[in-house]
């Protein structure tokens, strides 16, 4: 199986450590293909940069998608997932919903752990437009930029650790989520030091992408993620644009 | 009072149209600004177009926002609304968002008219992502191209009046939303023929938009929509580059 | 453009309080028509006076109403807009809903300022009633009569200054309301000190109705907001009687 | 027991009718006392009615509450309910909350009778208020006045029974509520025609009515039904202003 | 009128507290019939007993509902209330949902008063099942195990009432819940302590009990709580199998 | 990797063809361990066959789960999946909700295939307690028996394909769901014939089992799903006595 490992940042760093993440939790037989964005923000935090990546994520996909099975949106939020599904026809998973639904097998209320105040409102829309929004969801800021750049992450990680365990005993929440791309691989090596499944996106989006490539349901030909058919688009990069068709607009 | 009047899709020829209608029902100290999108679908209406228009909206805004004392995105999808609002800092108003609380405030159950069957599904997410997925919602298509080019509406409007009578025998409905930037005007035309309020976004975005302007309650300086400070990106164009302030990423 | 501008609450004071702040928000050609309740509480605050103050507000619709272009409900509790749309025809603004679509439009998570504990379980119910009962929304009581009676309200500014950074920085809302009718006005001069938009229901209605007003789309000719036909009502102030036509029950 | 059977519609015909159904299903040791509006409309159907009858149901509660051990407002709105739990401090109980509690404890999806096509979007708008507005609710209107005048009302009754065995065929409920207070012990009388329980208000409200004083709970110190206090009320009758303590606002 | 009251607990000394209270507020031509479960937990706290609990419920209706008219679940899971409904078709009572739909007729924001951290969890998803999970809920745990064994319980009933004020200064909650079938008759005790009205599950289902007994609607005859018709089982006690008709499997 | 395939029916002939599909999709080394309950229907379709088959779940459990790295419930009632895991510890996956989580990640809007008009019921409610029941959600009962026997279900097939077009075409469905373990693999066998996901909940379940396992989250050490800790038990088949470690209830 080939799995396309889209990273809508533009930053190489963050491709790597979430490829070398993948891996290790991928099975034996799939192939991780990372890819990183062409234009648009390092570190994806902001509305402005969502609205960009939204396009960077589209242009990996056209460019990138053929061949593969199922591809794993590694932005913590979802960028394009729907889009892709339209445009791909393989299953597109967001590390997001790939975390919610997960956990919700796993446990009841949830703690979130994010790394950047200013973001914990997207953030807090994203989960509310899948239907996770549940009473009583918990949240900790952990700021630290620490996890972006190479180095000793080992205060980082008491950080993330210590904010799971107040969770669990002033909130109660019954699965703790690790926000961000960038977490990948975290929460299983922090999982015995957790009283609660830790969850990261990455790893639950390569299982679940396993799994619905595994399923074989092909492309939808009707609704809305059916192929749009030829469409009239004008100044788009040539790998997406052959998408289109180059038909009139419909 | 200047409103920048941004048309995501790639035709000048609804840009033309929205305008028109934008300066029919405007304040009369009031500039409308038209912009049209410099890439991207002619008619925005798959997952995948909207995802594009989301960079191209964003582009015109820090190309043209400046100067601006509030903002019309006049493409259904209320394409990039949240983003033009952390980015510019002035009301940013969804022509959708804008004719869904215009029509809270005149009636009860509302009914749709929508142009294309296909994207209805994506319509009616954009209305549930407001919390306005009312039961008893009604909606019907009008499958028709009529509006995109030039040339006699009249056979047009004559099946919208019908859609909208029909929703009101059949399904109660208390207001009628024409939804399509294209319907700018219309609503206005055809509401003698019509029993309950008839609304189309253009007309209702450009009402709500000098409602906010003239709130005067400035930019957010905390929060999600205050200014994100600057930014590390990468391959924009320059205009929407400069409002990254070119540094690192914080 | 004639607005009615509507105070259920039987207090002159609140009603010139309220008309002095609307006269500078309204446009220059929209003429301000200011009423108030011939019997019920001074200040309505509590379920009972409520239950009294919906007979006042059709009363004074009834009385007042003809020749106007909209009503503004200057009482926070919305008091009979629904009923004053069914009576009147024209577009009927309560200024907590006006407020809550206005704030919707500009941020996120809304932080309330309220003015007595007790009524604030009242504002919640109405809130949660338009829809708007997000998670996260925050509140702050500030115990004041200042407000209602003439004189210095400085301390009072100051302490809605304060309430409402409270919110921001703790509860990291995005939009500050400041519920009462007696609030008309002090949004807009204690904008500079809030770091996010600060609003009073007045003035969004107002400029709710102006817009509403503009509209154009005449009276409801089907479903709950039509004109009832005549109907057998019984010991009726005579302006209240005539809008049923004297007939029979229907 | 004392049961204030509130009436808040004009008409004595409807008042007798609900006072003889309550009787019937009563406990021994309870006592009807049915009063009757003293002004608005014969028959509240519309939204002013309805806005007119809550002042008409706080004055009938405050002439005639004293001494009572709970109240049964025989409007199938609920009129003034929460006012008079405030008010009067003794279990009120409105015939459409009580109607939906017991069909709740009975079966799953409900369906509602209504006799009146305009009335129905304000019978979904309060069943909606109480949370009850469960997706699949199915709805039948038998066009009627039969229920408010004295005569046979045998076809009608047909009507309704042929309306519940429809929904239960057709939208599968499994709880039918037959709505006004008109229908009052109807539901009794023609439940052996009807496949699934068959409600009606009035007989669900007095069943509430005593249950809930038998609870003994007495009168609420705290919160948004304590007793308000003096207040400063102007132009009421003065059994009702009598309630108010005649005191300044407080 | 014979009211089965069943507790699904193995704990005679539970059933008869409950019993105790329950003869306490039942009317005086109701017999109370007490029965406890044959095999599970003493006490059900874990999501596994209740699992078991359910079969032994259903095993107690089976054996003992004949010639009852009612039945009172008395345990606060509302163990298998809805199988019981379909089962014998009279009128089965959960004390939490009786609870529940009491105190929406009394007041507006619930406070919990639980006695056990880890079943909190399971409380809330019972609470939101039926709708109430309103914003705003109060919850607070006494842990005591006091009330499952005879003894003194003065320093726990202490405990309650700070409990329940807590809430109400602190969390503005109306109407004060005890959960737990052992807190059968204490609200009634503890109410002259309590700002608001106080319930306990038993007392609250004694009386919608025989409400709903008294109403008389039958057993349904449509729908997924019409008897199910001869179905083939195995391996049950003889009573419940009884119940099946020993048919094969529709 | 060992999975439990726990069929709570007491029918080996379902359990039969479960297994036989779950060794289809399963990895290759993934051991299926199949179990079929020890007593209860045949085929759980009622609410009182549920609530015996949630003790019959659990001894199953309690019996076979050692040394399984995951359950899968294969009974479209999801019967007992959170007490497993409170039980077990490790992931216990129901049919119902993997469909639901997969269905999720695939399109919108979802249609439903069922196969016997009276439990759609009960499966609603299953489905809306997973936060699920989406608006617009579309049913099709096809009432059959063929799938519970042995022979030819080509029919039966026929008319599955049929529905789901009807679903795709009338409801605009995305995703089609066909319920009830017995459909197992069926899903894929019609893929070919269906123009949206068609997904069965057993192909679900085994995908997202194998997905849980690899995660290595461990048991939970705090919650509503830690163990339990000694609890006093009576009466209950020695293998599930045993979980509850013989003490005394806590």
């Amino acid at each position: 199986m080939r799995l396309l490992l889209l990273n809508a940042n533009t930053s190489e760093f963050v491709t790597g450590k979430v490829a070398d993440a993948a891996r290790l939790v991928a099975s034996p037989g799939t192939k991780i293909v990372p890819v990183t964005g062409a234009f648009g923000a390092r570190v994806i935090a902001t509305r402005t940069e969502m609205a960009i990546a939204e396009h960077a994520a589209v242009q990996l996909m056209a460019t990138h998608g053929a061949g593969c099975d199922a591809v794993v949106v590694a932005v913590s939020w979802d960028t394009a997932v729907r889009a892709g599904r339209e445009l791909l026809g393989v299953p597109v998973v967001g590390i997001t919903e790939a975390a919610l639904v997960t956990g919700a097998q796993l446990g009841g209320r949830f703690g979130f752990v994010s790394f950047d105040a200013r973001s914990r409102a997207l953030y807090e829309e994203l989960v509310a437009g899948y239907g996770y929004a549940r009473a009583g969801s918990a949240w900790r800021v952990v700021a630290s930029r620490a996890a972006f750049a190479p180095g000793d992450t080992a205060a980082l990680e008491d950080q993330i650790v210590a904010a799971v365990e107040a969770m669990v005993a002033e909130d109660r929440i019954e699965v703790a989520i690790l926000t961000g791309a960038v977490m990948a691989g975290v929460a299983r090596r922090l999982q015995p030091r957790a009283r609660v499944p830790l969850l990261d996106g990455v790893t639950c989006g390569i299982l679940q992408a396993e799994a619905l490539a595994r399923l074989g349901v092909g492309r939808a030909r009707a609704g809305s993620y059916a192929p749009p058919g030829p469409r009239e688009v004008v100044g788009l990069d040539p790998a997406l644009a052959a998408r289109f068709g180059g038909g009139p607009a419909s």
